[in-house]
């Protein structure tokens, strides 16, 4: 039997003229065809949100200035109209009210990261999330390369043997000389009251965690840090090095930096075992190396030979023909829309979707590793509840 | 003023289940939100076009078993309705035919490559086209990438000095041994009556010597090929050499194959100026060498620095967030969506979509490459017209 | 006027059958065809000295079973007869005594690092040396490489702007795992009586700070460190990292580590600075990355362009003909032999060869890194004197 | 039982002051300590030679102003004293008599390339070498490199399967414009008159020739070949292509060029089989690429796992230790010296020079591709006697 497919409608909040993530959320949610924008809240100003709808071929109606608006109005719609999952694309200030406001009206939440402004309110929305029995994903991108699922089952699988050492960079260089005065991205993340407690942490140094963690399926339990302020006059860190212990008793090192001039988005990882060692960066994200002790490395690459079914899942060429950032992050919505599809029945959802779990843990990341920065102690242990940082 | 943006329409022809680049053209077409797909013939088969019609979110009506029936039931429908341009995307041997009753019957026309079963056929599209005076594009999806772009400005503002040596290899392994029976794609592919004279000069060939003529501005005029069939039993080439001169008097080496085993989608270009050289390689589309006598060689990035302005505009991300192969087959999608929104108004067009002129060289080159692959003479001058090569 | 060149003579204490570093030391002495080999005692086995002198076409007469005799006999011949050097490539327990013996007795010294067992030993050998007034060279092998010295040079003129971190690593995979019993390296490597008190930090992490140090001509003047023995039984670290501050304001990681299976022996360094930024790694030392703000990245390479004077003189062949680490090796030998070619007369030396400071720089860091990973607090003031580390 | 090893004796023909190639035989023949230079032919000007031999601390009465007189003074020598080989460095057209008095003074040679001036000399000279019964050898440097050992073995062993494809890449870019005056090296292989009847193929496409044969155990039958002057003003051949076939089969491309600016010295080969695909360049020696149908590539390296033992004895120093040009030299050395160490016994010589046969083919090569390349005919014979090319 053949049932007509149809689309996931999205709403989305942020991502106005100006905006870089909101575009990229767009281009990804469009890819595979999948999911159909429906409405949005894209900037407080009327004009600018207008505009923006317009552009997105959005009829004015659905273009709403505040998301408590949208979220009323779509409330109201038919079901078959309104839209079922929003898109948070906003300054990480405003994730957290986005987020507990749209689950409480009824609607998946699909949030760009880091997920919260703090710890504190990564706990709070945990419980909300509980509460609602509704979807919450996460867009940590690099979870949707092919090339990292499948690291991910080569650790489990023991091809590594024991992990023992993790080294993890995210080098950019944008932030390295003070920022022209109309860059609104350098802008809002530079400043406490609409980054939060870190700047390069919590931005950048947060998905090299959030890799390390989620390839060997291990945690960061203990961390030692140091924070910088490299740019003269800024508040917030823009470069930093964790070292850590892991629950399974490996060791790593997090380099994290937005002043590493010539750096692109530099973000690579090492995991080396016991019998063999990978490595992995996100600027040739379709090569992914094995190395091993005293025999040939070997260079696997997507869409060449037998890769694990996840990743296969996450592939839509044939080998050669490089699949980027756009897919990885389209792989997130369109496994998020797929579990939005089945919510609710009883199929089964083998599609992943970086959630509240990882969250909560990126948020106590963050904050523990400002919170260890500032200590003269070296090691910390890592807690996940905001209460026990002081 | 801001006007509400529309859609542009699209049908397809091909493209059901078990095709490969059907699947390419609609995310191709998908990417950047500005094109919908509403109708299609993507097979003879009836049932698989509607299982293909109903996994695209399309209606039953608007899914046909045949082209000539959808052509007319389509122009049959309101203008706001009906779709504007068909994406072609059968074996090559229904290219012409399709594209002439789209044409025909007043659709704008994207067709996949090699443009038609034989030059005869492109010389004659080449008339349909002029006389409807509508708008054909070619999906050569290799100069939809930035850098690609930047590199034939780079020739053009002659950075490089005057061109003295080009090399493009295209090499591909999955033909090296007798590919397995259910293999669709290398079945019509081999096959004279559906692929045509040649397999890997119309299939991959005609790519590279399209992106020899593209960067450097200029045409090859004189040939001299050899092409081999390395599979026992094989009818069509899987392999082959080109030395060629150009009309600005350089010279310059093809070598295309499918029988290049543990290579993927290797097509690469090397122009050599008197002042500089560039380098470039669809496996890493992202990067561009530009290398000088005597001095540090350079490496261009896409999103660092200035690039030309139709490599900027055809950039979605920030500097190393990769953009790939769909990426760039959605750029040559958005300038054709471009050409149809301002198509008959006295709007300028600079979106530059190879159209049919490079249908027509790109059919002459398979047929004058055939041709003199079997003379024993060396050199040939290349001929547009099929009634010049017996 | 012409003067016929003579070749400076050497002795070697170490580099018997079964050894490794000391048949680089002769290949790297031979490769200039500057110095000759006229006497060693390369093994405390008589048979073993003797096979190992006759294979290298040394008389038996000059094949000593003990420095301490060699530098008696040697001593002993007619000045255009003796050696004028020694090298000491023994396992690090002997360095000292070798070296001291080897002064008192007349002898200039170039030695394999670290420079001594202990930091109180290479206090010591600061005196004497001083004293003696006599030559000490120590094999910083990296530092030979032109790129590393062109690396210096950018630092200091500048091209860098500011230097704001440096990330340096060192790792090799040989540890990974138990070697085998007979594993010579392996064994007095990982034994506290002939390696002193750290395998991984003495072996390849002072390498790292001595590459830090003199390309950014900057100072490691606090640290943090943790270090690790990964393999079950060992006493000694075979990993760790140091997180450090430097004199001039920047910082920096080193991760040095001995069981990063599949690596070789990757050694590498990235310095940032606010204008630019660098990358050399040891496997590939032919090729330099200048980085910048957006703009392309420079690749600059040995024998292409204007290099600083010293990495000049450090190259041997034209661009294009890979140099490696055997040369680097070569030219400190060539600069310590043309160093003591012109001792005591007034000739400028431009040759630079690392010495009697960095042995000291070298053996501090590692007792102070040592010390720094056994204590709870995070930053420590690096010492250069034993008797400050308690 | 163990003898005292003793250094074979190395006269020198060319190599004086602004010569290259003789410096990099020099240091070729240094490296390993088993060779002594001991008397030199530098240059026909008598200061210029005594200057050269004074600064490789030679005595002034073994630096010869022609080197029939150098055969005849050392031929006088006692044995123990006078020469053995002769290394012969001069331009092209004296390379023959050198080489002929040599032999005919009984002395083994070993020769740069290309062997001779002209086909007919390489022809007479391989009698000569039959005649005397003594030693020649050809520096062909790059099968001196272990991965190129270990790329035949590999081919021979069946790795690759059926070979059917071979592309090798020769590019150079010094003489992409006219070279300034005092450029010798330029002068003389631009010169007919001292360089033969090309340049471009006899300096380096000889090279790739060279490779593309040993590494596949093949001979290249039959030619296609197009040469280009692109220089303004030249005689000779500046760049080339020539396409062949093979002996068992199989098809080929060889692309040398000295126009490629930018270029350094890169020659590469790609052999690709039914099976597999072996790719190695240059100026990255110590890594060899095996790649497979539908599975991982393989990274072979240096010093990694299991070489063949040709290879492997042609290695110096452990993994990551990058050897380079001058010790893929120094193991032609190596070997001719072996060679000339047992000349006479019975013992089993299993070190591998490139020899006469070498030599003949060499020029043959040159002076078929110069001959297709001026005929109007695209496929052309390979003949190995001069008398057979009219």
């Amino acid at each position: 039997m053949s049932v007509q497919h149809r689309k996931i409608r999205m709403g989305m909040v942020g991502g106005g003229e100006g905006a870089f993530i909101g575009v990229v959320h767009r281009l990804a949610a469009n890819l595979d065809g999948v999911i159909e924008l429906v409405c949005g809240a894209f900037s407080r100003d009327a004009e600018n949100c207008k505009r923006t709808g317009r552009a997105l071929c959005l009829d004015d109606s659905r273009c709403y200035t505040s998301y408590a608006e949208m979220f009323e109005a779509e409330k109201a719609l038919p079901s078959e109209q309104r839209m079922e999952f929003v898109a948070v694309v906003t300054p990480n200030h405003l994730h957290f009210d986005v987020a507990k406001q749209a689950l409480e009206s009824g609607f998946h939440v699909l949030s760009d990261k880091p997920a919260t402004f703090s710890l504190a309110e990564a706990n709070a929305l945990e419980k909300i999330v509980a509460k609602t029995g509704l979807l919450y994903g996460l867009t940590h991108t690099y979870l949707g390369y092919p090339l990292v699922k499948h690291a991910k089952q080569l650790v489990q699988d023991g091809a590594l043997g024991k992990v023992t050492k993790v080294v993890s960079h995210y080098h950019q260089g944008w932030l390295a000389t003070p920022p022209s005065e109309d860059n609104k991205q350098a802008e809002w993340r530079l400043d406490p009251k609409t980054a939060g407690i870190s700047c390069c942490m919590g931005d950048i140094g947060v998905h090299a965690a959030n890799l390390v963690e989620y390839i060997t399926q291990d945690e960061i339990t203990e961390l030692c840090a140091d924070l910088t302020s490299t740019v003269e006059g800024r508040v917030l860190d823009d470069d930093g090095c964790v070292i850590f212990k892991t629950k399974q008793g490996a060791k790593g090192i997090i380099s994290a930096s937005q002043i590493c001039v010539g750096d692109e988005n530099d973000l690579s990882i090492k995991v080396y075992g016991d019998k063999a060692s990978l490595f992995w960066r996100q600027e040739e994200p379709n090569s992914l190396w094995v190395k091993y002790q005293n025999a040939p490395s070997q260079l696997l690459r997507v869409g060449v030979g037998e890769l694990s079914s996840e990743a296969q899942a996450a592939i839509r060429t044939p080998a050669g023909h490089p699949e980027g950032y756009i897919e990885a992050f389209a792989n997130i919505y369109k496994d998020f829309a797929k579990q939005v599809a089945i919510f609710g029945s009883d199929g089964l959802d083998e599609a992943e979707v970086p959630g509240i779990e990882h969250a909560v843990r990126g948020m106590a990341f963050i904050e523990n590793v400002v919170y260890a920065s500032q200590s003269e102690q070296k090691w910390h242990t890592l807690v996940l509840d905001a209460n026990e940082l002081k």
